[in-house]
């Protein structure tokens, strides 16, 4: 089959770079000194193998990190990084990932060395066997695993435009046994770009058996490899089961998936599945950990792989099968063993495969990352640009231990310089971004249906939520969030259940409420438009109104809606009670954005000093925004006497806003505990009369000291269908309330079974 | 107590119209020719003497229309409008609403009038008591009852600007009975405006007592009142209490609500509530219906009494109560029996009084209808300008009852004219008119919470439900509306699940969309903006695009959103299936706008002809539109040859439109019992795999003929949360599937039950 001829068709281009892949990765959990942590796998993270995304493997340390599979490599990276995040701060404090497939020092007796602790006693029973079988030190060793399947329209292309096999399955087997048989024939080239295993640590060998620096350990016959003996034909897919099939049976391999393969064939639970069904897909196992990726793999290198397995199929291959697998692996083997800045033996074929790769790839016009193969050449003229070579380099100053702490402390670092969000996904709001974390701790798949649209699907076994915005549930009825979306209709229901609302009316044109002057014209009032949300358009009167400012409030709230609202104001504070199932989850006071005076700071030196706080950052991608000093704040300062660079006394409180909005630098305190219950239970009961289960009730109280019941003691302002939930988890002051969480488990109540 | 002076505070002023309103107006049903109705109550109003809105009277044939409790005229106006529609068209389609407070002519034996047929024992023994007690013939006199409450606020602060009485109801009562006493002294007034009986029609009187034209039959001696020993003092409410109490007890009256007083002291089940809680409102009963308005009194009238009530506390009263009370009663008698031509006795009374009134709404600044004075004043000084006096110089012509039938018969067509409407209502959405029109039928109370938002509150018993739009309630989620909202979501979810939806992708920026041209460039594929709705920014190629139309269609669409898709055009027929609560409960084939020759008119010609179905409108306010011959539809014209002159051959069908909405003159024709089963099973459970209850799924179907599973026979399209009911109720062609009532079995099964 002319699978050179077959890929050169216009109608197939626009296939090729369309994928699903996954990445395991491992990686062994050590102090921040780069010792074997001797604790236990981190009781945050629940589920223990069960869990989809974070497993053990060998030992109690060795950490199996899994993305689902994704569609891009976008995706990919964007869920290593946050599975990653996730177990850093899932982890004690102390503790790190080890940035290297060698492990760390090991202790002097393996046996000291801890398997995982399973619940699962099968799991536990192989594990001992394969101590037993290889010992306990080259488990140890850590590496990526990069599974690959070709886009289903793709094969579906090729697979029509060809005649020769009729049965779609089979196609896809001979496509992936092609690609197989080319890899591990061409691997060499992998090794020695992404080789990085040069030495190990101390108590690796038992025996000093390799003394000089290589490319790849791992790679080579010191690695995690099969004995000798252990050999299986990959010229037909049959060849193949039938070899791993008779190994099993004579107990030459303890079980199929000890199969130690550079390629393995995925499609099934069993490698006999794969005769029936096909190949689905193929998991590159040859991958080193690149100590030079908080993820352990680049994005380059895992594009260069999908490149990479097309030219596979691409190129031709030799008709002896078996000669030309053994070949490829002698090669490795050769690559593996030289010295990381050695020029490798093979730099002429590297650099006339890198070019034909190249020339594929325009022909094929594939959008690639710039530069791409300019840095690949680089890498193998100057073997000092390998990962291999970078690692030897730097280990040479200090040694490769050293070098591995320092690496792993930069990526702990910046897994909790902001515990708040998740760096892949800062385009999708907080509230989002900490319920992913939290469903990704707790071991549900969690599938980003609509990233722009913050719409999640949470998956638990069987169990199936779909979030939209952090808190859009099925919880709640569509009814319910429309009635809140209304502030009308919320209103004259909390009202006709006897709350306490502000009392005001509602103007669907300006004459009207002209004509209602009177009414209002002495109390104090509030005019807003009946739908906008922001603050626009809000005029508040604390001691009444003449009829000219009367007018100019409608007239400016009339701009932003064509109906409303003119409302007693309420004196009290702003607490926002954040309702959900029929409980107060968490109170929050707003407290406008202010400074305290120290005696000695001007007013703009003490709002440098309060933005300092790394929870204020701008346009909402930090828990708290930055106090402004603009026309607003400085209309506001002026109207107390000061300007940005008075003064303020010791003790002093000033106040730069009259809003108490956390976005325009707000302060958002905690006061679950100090909150009386008798408001905990307006808000609940509240809630529950417009049908709403999750909400975020906003109460104007005079004083939280005083009992709900006083006359005017609180009014209700609104009720929010979106409250966000982040300010409540990184309050300003307080405790934070980690209402994610609680909403995990309001939809998936078996979690809290467990 | 100095109400005048109480009444003058200007802070007292913005409060004197507000007020609650009911209104109860009783009728007759006869037929298209005048003559009482043989036939029972309908059918179609559910619920006998429960129901809410429509019940019936003394006798079979005597509705009584009863309005819910408005807080404004404008409210009360709407729904007495509705009502009457509704029970209108619920009544056999030769049946109409008797006009006159005076009955038709009556059976020579009053046995054969028949009283009505109530389930309750209760009811019916009591109208058998009454018959007994003042004869079937006057019981058939039907009338107004206006029930008037001040809006509490305005209680409120009067209560509070005094101290002389400590208890607030007994505050309130205070006031009623002050305007009770003055309504009874002053009534006569009413009497001469609004009077409007000046003749009965055959077999009223047995014995000719009245041989002479009046102005008011009903509220004289020879109308619906208690016989002359009936006296009950208004001096106290104490007094009012103990002498109806004293009058059942010694079986003067049958029942306390036997007392026909023209004011009524209302706040309880019983007289004798009053005294605890005080008088909550009154119900002004001396009110004739006017026979030149459908609702049977007319806002102004309404107006009028409302301010004449104001007026009624404003002004002094005789500290000699009974006395008082006493007067009144003989003045409006005379009035009531002057000639309906005749000058009234009291004419310079009458002039002093309008005068004296209309300055007090100029000093309270009470805003009015215009020339409300001017027209009072005169028909005081005309007499022939009163309602007797109209009713009285039309009759002349002919007679009463011809007239009474020919004002009938135009209130009847006027109710049936635009079924698929409540007049009323038309700035509601259809649906929601319809679902309106439906809940009055079915007795269930609507509560219209929100009018330019379309929020019902439907309430029946302690049920109670929130609609909007007619069809956004709590059987849905709101994750369910979200997930249909969202296309791309939508298309996952349902492609997930195995359905067939049309293939293609999302692009954020045209960057990536532009580099993956050669993936559509050769099918037939449609761009399109990811959230806008209405055809927007739509671009379909049939035959795939060069570079230069994808680059133009791609620009486009990205001008209407930022996010994109483009997918496989989908060849075949589009079909909205309306399911709900997993049941296909209306399939609807929607045909772009096309006129089919006549081998004769031009295409214009038959345009203008197919305009003329009264189910065409504009703006949705009909359901359906007419078709327009803009640029577009000369586009489409010129394509296929043609012109607006053209006369297109006999049975030639001419599409003026590329696309089906109904909203640019497309066809709606119901197809439900013309669909293949498995279709509607793809649709329940499409809906179903969205999580949602009501939706209204589009499929593009090839043939409907054909199986569902056949290769590519069908294609969703997309799933409309707010999906529309009314063009289903009202098709072009086809069956009509009430959905709206559908919709209130849904949410109220207890109604299938009954």
């Amino acid at each position: 089959m002319n699978f050179k001829k077959m890929l050169e068709n216009e109608q197939i281009k626009p296939y090729l770079l369309k994928a699903r892949y996954g990445v395991e990765k491992e990686g062994q959990r050590v102090d921040l000194t780069g010792k074997l942590a001797a604790t236990t796998h981190p009781k945050t993270i629940l589920m223990s193998n069960e869990h989809p995304y974070i497993k053990r493997d060998f030992s109690e340390t060795q950490l199996e990190l899994v993305t689902p599979v994704t569609d891009s490599l976008e995706e990919l990276f964007d869920y290593l990084s946050a599975i990653h995040e996730v177990t850093y701060r899932s982890m004690d404090k102390d503790e790190m990932i080890w940035p290297l497939s060698m492990p760390p020092g090991l202790p002097a007796d393996e046996k000291d060395i801890v398997l995982a602790k399973l619940a699962d006693p099968e799991g536990v029973r192989y594990r001992e066997l394969l101590a037993q079988e290889h010992g306990r030190r080259k488990q140890m060793i850590s590496g990526i695993h990069y599974n690959f399947e070709f886009g289903e329209e793709l094969i579906q292309k090729l697979f029509k435009a060809q005649s020769e096999i009729t049965k779609y399955h089979q196609f896809k087997t001979k496509i992936y046994m092609k690609i197989t048989r080319n890899y591990l024939h061409y691997r060499w080239l992998i090794t020695y770009l992404y080789g990085a295993t040069p030495s190990s640590e101390k108590n690796f060998f038992e025996d000093k058996s390799l003394d000089q620096p290589v490319r790849s350990i791992r790679s080579s016959k010191y690695g995690y490899v099969n004995c000798k003996d252990i050999q299986v034909s990959y010229s037909s897919l049959e060849k193949y089961i039938s070899d791993i099939s008779t190994m099993v049976e004579q107990g030459r391999l303890l079980e199929e998936k000890e199969f130690y393969a550079d390629v393995r064939l995925r499609g099934g639970n069993k490698v006999s599945d794969l005769e029936e069904r096909g190949i689905r897909y193929i998991e590159l196992r040859n991958i080193d950990i690149n100590p030079f990726e908080q993820n352990g793999i680049s994005y380059q290198q895992a594009e260069f792989l999908h490149i990479f397995l097309i030219y596979m199929l691409w190129i031709d291959e030799s008709e002896q099968h078996d000669d030309w697998v053994t070949e490829g692996e002698k090669r490795s083997e050769k690559v593996a063993l030289e010295h990381p800045l050695a020029i490798t033996e093979f730099k002429a074929e590297a650099e006339a495969m890198l070019n034909e790769i190249e020339h594929m790839v325009e022909n094929f016009e594939l959008s690639v990352s710039e530069n791409l193969f300019d840095t690949l050449r680089e890498m193998v003229t100057d073997p000092s640009k390998t990962l291999a070579g970078r690692l030897f380099k730097q280990s040479e100053q200090s040694n490769q231990s050293q070098v591995a702490t320092r690496l792993g402390k930069a990526y702990y670092d910046e897994a909790w310089n902001n515990p708040y969000q998740l760096a892949a996904f800062t385009d999708m709001e907080l509230s989002t971004q900490l319920l992913v974390f939290d469903a990704i701790q707790q071991g549900i798949e969690v599938d980003i249906i609509d990233r722009h649209d913050q719409f999640l699907k949470l998956v638990l076994n069987d169990h199936e939520e779909y979030v939209k915005n952090g808190n859009m549930t099925s919880k709640d009825s569509y009814i319910a969030s429309l009635i809140m979306e209304n502030k009308t209709v919320t209103k004259k229901i909390l009202h006709k259940q006897g709350f306490r609302v502000p009392q005001g009316e509602e103007f669907n044109d300006l004459a009207n409420a002209l004509r209602s002057y009177h009414q209002f014209s002495t109390m104090a009032f509030v005019v807003k438009p009946k739908s906008t949300n922001y603050g626009l358009g809000i005029s508040i009167f604390r001691e009444g109104a003449t009829y000219e400012d009367y007018t100019q409030a409608l007239t400016l709230a009339f701009k932003e809606d064509s109906s409303v609202l003119i409302e007693e104001f309420l004196y009290g504070t702003e607490y926002r009670f954040f309702v959900m199932n029929d409980k107060v989850q968490a109170v929050m006071a707003r407290i406008p954005a202010n400074v305290t005076g120290d005696g000695a700071k001007t007013i703009e030196e003490l709002v440098a000093e309060k933005n300092k706080d790394p929870l204020r950052g701008r346009d909402h991608r930090t828990p708290l925004e930055k106090i402004q000093l603009g026309e607003l704040e400085i209309l506001m300062l002026k109207g107390q006497g000061k300007q940005p660079s008075s003064i303020p006394e010791k003790g002093e409180v000033l106040y730069l806003r009259e809003n108490s909005n956390v976005s325009t630098g707000g302060d958002s305190i905690d006061v679950t505990d100090h909150i009386r219950d008798d408001y905990k239970n307006i808000a609940v009961k509240s809630v529950a009369a417009l049908g709403a289960k999750i909400s975020g009730l906003d109460l104007i109280i005079k004083d939280i000291e005083v009992p709900a019941a006083n006359d005017n003691a609180y009014g209700i302002i609104e009720a929010n269908f979106n409250p966000s939930m982040y300010m409540h988890i990184f309050p300003y002051k307080g405790k934070s309330r980690r209402l994610t969480m609680e909403l995990l488990e309001y939809l998936f109540p078996e979690l809290i079974k467990k």
